[in-house]
């Protein structure tokens, strides 16, 4: 059971005493205060854990300094979406809002290999009006024996890039708590001129403890890829380990699963997966076509897979689109393959678009019928 | 290796006797001959079996009466898309056509149980413009203590209300070869009314022998699923069937496949596979959003799961829509919670043509970026 | 509900008249008669279809003619291992026992190429005393350009062979209800010199009108292997569909399932379902290594992976082994690379019996400790 | 490559000078040396690592100090078993031999609970002449919500109560770093009684981060599971993580993977790749058929299916068996309905040997029918 606190409400105010005083007496149940800090107001929520079922809701919501209360099931309990549920489904960053409502490409290097390359890639996104880019430092990889990312080493120039092409968020993968206090002094050393947004890669999704780390800090937010061996429901679940540690601003992210279906493509797409975790939580959906398909391959129109897959993930609604690129992808160290060229950046960009405007579309055609059936009612 | 001959070539032709005389002769190879009767022109193939490897192409293009040669690849050596293949990519049945570059949309009743459902459903597909429909008449069911479907004896008031609602093509699941002849002898009898699209459902995908007998015959078109249990390869293998034995009016259907990682839809869908089936066949594609969904779940837009499905579907170029619905889903004896309702067939097929229109401004968008490049490099 | 009458009893007798006319004025339920003629008694069960929920089970029993009363669950109606379920596990065929308590290994040809090797395979057999064999003459094949086996033609000089070597049953595919048909013409015109068990093969578990027809004949017993895409449950379900139509002499074959964890074997092995199937039905079950193996790899100790294959299936309790052998395996038409040769034949019964030995200890073991249980309580 | 040094060769030695002299001036080729310390003598092996193809090996094997020479495949450098490597495939700890040749039986506690079930555990282990067991201290959950396993606070009275039963090593699975720590404080301040094999849980087997720090320590030899949804090849590259660092005393654990084909077990088995794992490398092989089939259920002879599972394993040649026990299994906090009794502790361990007895008779059938086979060439 979750209260949600009037806004704005001071921790040592005589109506939040006296709230905890009654709420510490509660036999069997745990508290549990999260606040956060918003540019306009601070919201606090206090999580009741243990066995609620015997509390009535209404003597709850009948508190002093309690705005509302949410009946939570047992899974997803920060993150999901529960019934009467009006908790918010976006976060803001650098400026930007990250929502179920929004949509972000983040185009860029899945394994950054030199600073030209970079400076490359960031220059076409600025010359597109992009603000977001993916940048990998850490990579983890299935041999010992393959290069595993230039880390801390790239930093200090990837950082200082984004900042002179205005880019806004990096979304990185990290492979290791270290990784966190290394993109922190980095950003520090080059006068923070860019976030970033920090993923956790398929193979961590059920590395619980890095979760929880990750979890703990609240300056950068996350994209939590979902594991590509897993059911969808222990990814979320992998993704309160976040928010149950105090971060609940996460971006899930869709990237295909491991299969012997998806032939030819790498893995099997989930892209319709979409709405479901839209429906099941609130948190926004990102997809990933390019590890989901992961080769070059086109249809008879001409048009790329990847662009295919990216279509049919925004169409239904996806928040955040994560694609690689590479300026020359047959020297590119890793998944060269399945880069798209940096002549192709305005295509793609297009094409989301035509999809994104199909999506908005939808929405608008489905409220309509939603409005006609209520007036009939009434 | 495919010999194409010029249209309207006559068996009985000096050219064409010619030709076999010469063919004949070539060592270790066996010849098969395709005739397609269309409403405009006979088009006659004539394929070389055995190893061609060491004939040339040049010497079989300067045969007489010979039109084209498509060097096969050993897959899909019929229905697949070779190098330098230009033959055609859709067929017409019923003056309608079925090609890689249609959409129509197949709604109707999973399975037929009473002749007023039927009649609803027709009804409600005139009002709104369709020619087409799915009815179940011949159920594979897990449990041969499950209904079976009503057979045959449905057949002539299926037929009698396609005609009078003015439907022209039905979807029909068959799962014996007797069914063919009792379903023509039910369009005989009923005065061919309406068209019959004869449907291999999944678990038939790899009966081979039904296949072969299916082939056979040139009257029904078939609609042939994806087996939801073995890979792409092995499904459009099993569609080869049909055309290796003279049926080459084929649609093929994705239906989404059996794994764990679909949850909590029934299925995994498979649809990212729209334009790889499009890529290596010249089959025109089918999408079933309600097997692959299998509930009336919905995102917290409040667009039905089958819907954004559908959507995802279309904007990456499906040519067909295969979709449940029924007038009363909780009276229905298959499949029933699926179902969307007639009050829903509206909101469906606007949605529908959103994506559509999607999908042909993708379309142009990636011709236009084509011809930019053409002209770049001239 | 099943009633199971006294051995023996006749359909003209006054008991049997006097229970059917009683039992057919139950309301809402069908019946259903299974007779089974055996060498020693006829038995006979009575099926009631329908809502049996409020009939006691005590009335029935007490009923004229009824021995005993078996309340089946929804799954599995016939084959099922119900509670205080003790109808028999076995049947007889040609003189040998089929049960969940005995043992035969099917060594034999995938496909039948020539009668040379056909002859080659029989006269090792009975040379290591073995009368039982797998020959495969309809061959199902992904694709339509490959050899599908030499049919009925074969069929003469296999059973003569057989006649001639001892070999009193043979395990052959089919793959249509015609070849039922040629199968027994071919007996009949050979003098009937062997048996024949009817194989219905992994792509055809849910070919349910070819189980309709396998089900309707009695004359032989079916090989039923599990679909390798769908679970064991829906695999169990479609054995049913035999037992439905009235032939419950089957045997429940292994053979490995689709996915992407079994490389580098061609399939991933399910010989841990051994125990589950004679856990919920009461069908013999086999293993067939060769397919789920699908190679001839071999661990460090220098023992075949399907020789290890095989004896896990066998330590677990299975009844029946099919494996491929051939005396020319770069010479086989069909999965030869998977074949044993007819040198490793003997080696192959030993390993085979060692492991058969030491499931029999396993159970000797487990009644043991079952015993000394039983008399610590008492 | 590896060039396999003489044994005790000292580093300091000129023959090793002169050695490391020359290999040092091979072009584009860095060398890495494991030292291993054994009882009886130290092993040297220096890895060549980069394009060796065109060192001739008889070149090498003439140096000074080499005594022989293995050529190692792309993958699994390290742990691999490759063409003519006679490496050794077994390791000592706490004086026990590990090795594809010998077998040991873990029992235990998944989760430690409390010091009394610990201690009824030990006792009944050795009552039974055990001399291993599994503990569970840290427990990694799918739910954030879920009991976490009591961590180093358990871990004094675990080590005292295996001191005071001569219990002489506990498979303890880590799920970070840290734990290590713990783990090796705990020993020290217990007094050392006991030795611990470090576990690397299936949700961890890709975690690369964990893998490389637990490789570089070598005080402790490592359990390495299989990561339950990916291909086997994808988790051996992951155990060579660890050797690759320089820990190289690995047992690669088998413990079901997760696909829909598995049920009604927990997870589809594959012990089939027993024979696998130890033909790709020189790694002992464990199985777990606790959480492979994660019930209770039994086979009609009343053997249960973890039983049944782990006599699957053992008859293939498994090194280790993984099993869960419990006093009172339904007082567990984590899978105790998987548990086995304390009670049936004897049986299985009875169970067991006559798998691993039937297993060494089949080696040494196999090793019979080789030299006859040798015997006829001659």
């Amino acid at each position: 059971m979750i209260l949600i606190l009037t806004p704005n409400i001071e921790p040592e105010s005589n109506t939040y005493q006296q709230l905890m005083a009654h709420l510490s007496c509660l036999p069997d149940i745990r508290l549990r205060v999260h606040r956060e800090e918003g540019t306009e107001q601070t919201l606090t929520e206090i999580y009741l854990i243990g066995n609620t079922s015997s509390i009535p809701t209404e003597d709850m919501r009948d508190l002093p300094g309690v705005d509302r209360v949410v009946r939570v099931s047992e899974e997803y309990r920060v993150l999901g979406r529960h019934r009467d549920d009006d908790r918010s489904s976006h976060f803001n960053y650098q400026g930007l809002r990250f929502g179920q409502d929004t949509l972000h490409v983040f185009a860029g290097l899945c394994a950054v290999d030199t600073a030209e390359h970079v400076e490359f890639m960031m220059r076409a996104l600025r010359d597109h009006g992009q603000v977001c880019t993916r940048m990998g430092a850490y990579k983890p990889r299935t041999s010992p024996y393959s290069f595993q990312g230039h880390g801390k080493e790239c930093l200090p120039y990837v950082f200082d890039l984004a900042g002179k092409y205005g880019i806004k968020v990096i979304a990185m993968e990290i492979t290791h708590e270290s990784h966190i206090d290394e993109i922190q002094a980095a950003l520090h050393a080059t006068g923070n001129p860019t976030g970033v947004m920090l993923q956790i890669g398929t193979r961590n999704t059920q590395n619980f403890e890095l979760l929880k780390i990750v979890g703990r800090q609240q300056k950068f937010p996350v994209l939590m890829k979902r594991g590509f061996g897993i059911t969808l429901s222990e990814s979320l679940n992998a993704a309160e380990y976040l928010a149950s540690e105090g971060n609940s601003r996460v971006v899930f992210g869709l990237r295909g699963v491991k299969t012997n279906m998806g032939d030819p493509h790498r893995n099997s797409l989930d892209f319709a997966h979409v709405p479901v975790v839209k429906r099941l939580t609130r948190m926004p959906v990102c997809v990933d076509p390019s590890h989901a398909v992961g080769s070059r391959t086109r249809g008879p129109e001409g048009i790329l897979d990847i662009m295919h897959a990216t279509a049919q993930g925004v169409i239904a609604g996806a928040n955040m689109v994560l694609v690689d690129f590479h300026p020359v992808p047959n020297r590119a160290l890793v998944d060269g393959p399945q880069a798209l060229l940096l002549e192709e950046l305005a295509q793609f960009l297009e094409d989301v678009q035509i999809a994104r405007d199909a999506y908005e579309k939808r929405v608008k055609l489905a409220a309509r019928y939603e409005d006609e059936l209520q007036s009939a009612v009434a």
